[in-house]
């Protein structure tokens, strides 16, 4: 029986996650488990320039691997990234969230050590984290260190969200058995569920007259896309992309019909998903900014939804109908055909730049052209978020928004970690100058690491969406006024950097931009503070609203 | 009766605390509240570039003024913030952390709003602040918020402590009765547990023959400072400061013998204090950095320990007996005259500067002379905060670090936090690039409200003082590498930087700074990586040795 330390093993288990890259900050309580990361064949460390970044860096890695681990220290470093890891409990996002804690001895004897509250307590912030994380494992010496890294690595891979691993300074180095056969990542579906699903939806679909598909988030985050195209196939059904579904199934699909948000749908599209009587929706989580702000307007008794973890037939709900059976099955079972029309969304027109200023309502049309095949587009809370909603997207781009949890800044930290994972993909953020503030810092690590992306930083003079909704001219919506040129030239030489403000400018910094490939490319495009995407505009009013400020 | 609204009764409250600045971020969760805070006589309202750094700023001025605000706005606002708290939890800030929440009808529905993680659950961030708050009010429309302010106001300021309100969008406006009397912030201690205290401490005060004075860091956060002047005035008992006690009472005062820290004591201090037959320790915390890595070795039986909220002789515990009551009452009760000698630490002599590259063996020793009395010193975790405590300081400084929470990144907050407290006093931070790389945005901050610090920015390439516990050349203690010198000059033109590598430019550059006092100074300091003061080395290797990393 072959022998390995218990840090080896859990790394071991994290590369048949798809993990090779491990982010976070060093602090004395993880430095042991540190070098085990920096020897470990196949694995490679990725500092952050803090903790919360660093999370954010995780979750982006993990949207485009799969999964994503990160390591910090004890109390300190892990409240930092609690943000981050609440938003991939939120959104879905698997991470595996390992801390360093002091050793055995030293929790034991309730040693007043630094990082703690001075109180001899250790579990605090384990306590924490145990509302924002599915699973939770706290490696000790005894025997079972391979068992609780199985059990919680499980876990984040079927459930799709963060997992918390404990490791005391001591521990990391102990022997125990090498893995004996992989891990079992396999959905077990209950069969009388599973079969009753498939039949009472597929009965269901083949009365159906007007029949819709939707594709939403889970559909992305639970690997459905495959499984989702042999239904689209099979059955020839139209289908709409929510918000945080965008561009999971290419929007050049000759069944796609537009985006739905309610009121602020594609043009038809609204109609269409309303009026349907049967409404097949994978994955579908109708959450504030994802629903046009609580205004669609669906009869439950006309879904059946697909879930990563259960399925949804009208009133009836399967739990242990998993997304990996019930759409083969009912794949499989169906013998439906779709004969309506399909009215595809118009595509917009190619407009020409002019020597105006740069404005949102031609901003996103200017640069839907340049936008690769095979991109990752990421798009920060705020006016990037709802003008890069109305562009159409080239095809097998993966699109990174956090439309649910909405921390801003969280994009600064997913760029990396999606550049991390997928270096020559060609990935561009937009983001506001209010939201970079937040996590500048991590530019630093993207120039560091040689990565190339596009920024484009919409500097507007500080938090154009909150102005929206409440207080547009009031102080608090005011922030800094930074050089964005020169500051990705503080952390290196690997940044082509320009400042534009009228639309020939950007078209010429796009030509520029080709020049510099090699190079990370930060782009500040200047915009009036109150310009923003009339879908922004539209749902800032009912957000405030909602929020009966007085 | 007067009425006002329940946002404005809570900032007539803070203002009766000495607030006068409330830090945090915007989020449309908070906004109407904001208005409150904008439009209120007295109060200004200072946005920080993130959570985190609102935090840290919101502690550091409460170090300053004696408590501090902090408004975050609901989920990813407060959850950014949670490290900062927890450290002002930690080292007994008193920090009222006020959190903007969704309307009562958008909990009571349990939408499915943004900043939520989807399940309806609107208490999960306020249950894990209840781990790090000493009281926790949830204003909504029942009549009761001015007693719910009322109360965790008096619980943030008698225990010294963070407290957390909540205030859902709807509420902040909602009238209500105006104060008619002020807080009640008194500490009632029991009469018959003064009484005994005073009685048994008295007692074993006269019958001392070596007695011993300690001051720590509870004696500046419970303002015990003119009580403990009295007491030394009285008694004449030579006195030691903990680490985490540095300059509370001046280091000039004639009682003075020098720091305690175990092993790593002022020359004859240990044995003095170790061998003494009682020791009156005021507000003495001995966790690991502060008690030279656990080298301390005091007799319990030997201690009389006041502190903020109790007091102890030996093994008799006095709860209620609160240092406001027992440290007068000591003081009246006591007749003894300590007669031993009075050994005083010898002051560094002054050196002078050479053509030679800084150290920490004379960087500190140069530094030292021109420290200003009433400033407020700064120092990082780290190569700065060992460095700093070997120097003696001028008198009135407040000395301001994290011993016990240590969390790196804190002193960017905490020097903004602290020069909006006091923008007059001369404040100088000393912090590592390591540390500066988390939070280094906060700068610009500073620069924009036009704030004067000196910052010494200690470059040596990365995480120095864990190179010394562990991993000296492993990756994870590198950083990228950053032109500190041009940083601050992208955030405006309000700073004056240089850059030195030798004692001669070091004392030239001071030379330097005085000529532009109207503006930030920004002084990057070049250091060898491995480069440390000689007592961080020391502890360091406990560190490592208690870690066990394998």
């Amino acid at each position: 029986m072959s022998k390995m330390t218990i840090g080896d093993y859990l790394l071991t288990r994290l590369k048949e996650l798809g993990i090779h890259h491990i982010f976070g900050v060093a602090g004395d309580f993880n430095l042991g488990f540190l070098d085990q990361i920096v020897k470990h064949t196949g694995i490679e460390w990725i500092g952050a320039c803090n903790e919360l970044n660093g999370a954010y860096a995780s979750d982006g890695y993990a949207r485009i691997k799969g999964a994503g681990a990160l390591v910090t220290t004890f109390g300190v470093g892990e409240l930092s990234a609690i943000n981050g890891i609440a938003g991939a409990y939120a959104e879905y996002v698997p991470i595996v969230n390992i801390v360093g804690t002091p050793s055995t001895a030293t929790q034991n004897n309730k040693m007043l050590v630094h990082h703690t509250l001075g109180d001899g307590h250790f579990n605090i912030f384990a306590d924490m984290y145990s509302r924002v994380t599915v699973a939770q494992a706290f490696l000790d010496k005894t025997n079972n260190a391979a068992e609780e890294i199985d059990r919680v690595l499980t876990a984040c891979w079927l459930h799709k969200r963060p997992v918390y691993i404990s490791i005391p300074t001591d521990v990391s180095y102990i022997p125990i058995d090498a893995p004996k056969k992989p891990l079992n990542l396999v959905y077990t579906s209950q069969p009388e569920a599973l079969n009753q699903f498939v039949e009472q939806a597929a009965n269901f679909i083949e009365k159906a007259k007007q029949p819709i598909t939707l594709v939403d988030f889970a559909a992305q985050r639970f690997p459905m896309q495959p499984l989702i195209l042999d239904f689209l196939k099979k059955t020839g059904i139209p289908f709409a992309a929510l918000s945080m579904g965008k561009a999971i199934i290419n929007e050049s699909h000759p069944q796609f019909i537009g985006n739905y948000m309610g009121n602020f749908s594609t043009s038809g599209v609204q109609n269409q998903v309303e009026q349907s009587d049967c409404i097949i929706a994978f994955g579908l989580l109708l959450s504030d900014f994802n629903s046009g702000g609580f205004t669609t307007n669906l009869n439950a008794d006309s879904i059946i939804a697909i879930h990563g973890e259960y399925a949804r037939v009208q009133k009836s709900i399967y739990e242990k109908a998993f997304f990996y059976h019930t759409i083969p099955a009912l794949n499989k079972r169906l013998s439906y055909r779709y004969s309506g029309a399909i009215i595809h969304t118009a595509v917009p027109e190619k407009i020409l730049p002019e020597d105006t200023a740069l404005r949102h309502e031609r901003f996103w049309q200017l640069i839907s052209p340049y936008l690769e095949k095979k991109s990752i587009i990421i798009a920060e809370t705020g006016t990037s978020l709802f003008g890069s909603l109305q562009i159409p997207l080239p095809d097998e781009t993966t699109y990174i928004s956090q439309i649910l949890w909405g921390s801003i800044g969280y994009t600064v930290g997913a760029l990396f970690g999606a550049c991390i994972a997928a270096p020559h993909r060609p990935t561009v953020l937009f983001i506001g100058d209010g939201s970079f503030q937040l996590t500048a810092q991590e530019i630093s690590n993207i120039e560091s690491h040689g990565l190339t992306p596009t920024l484009f930083l919409l500097d507007n003079d500080g938090f154009t969406v909150e102005r929206l909704i409440h207080g547009a001219t009031m102080p608090y919506n005011d922030i800094p006024a930074w050089n964005y040129t020169k500051l990705p030239h503080i952390f290196s030489d690997n940044v082509w950097s320009t400042y534009i403000t009228t639309e020939k400018e950007l078209a010429h910094a796009l030509v520029e931009r080709q020049k510099n490939k090699h190079k990370m490319a930060f782009i500040t495009v200047k915009m009036d503070k109150m310009d923003a995407p009339k879908l922004l505009i539209q749902i800032a009013k009912l957000m405030a609203q909602r929020n009966q400020y007085n």
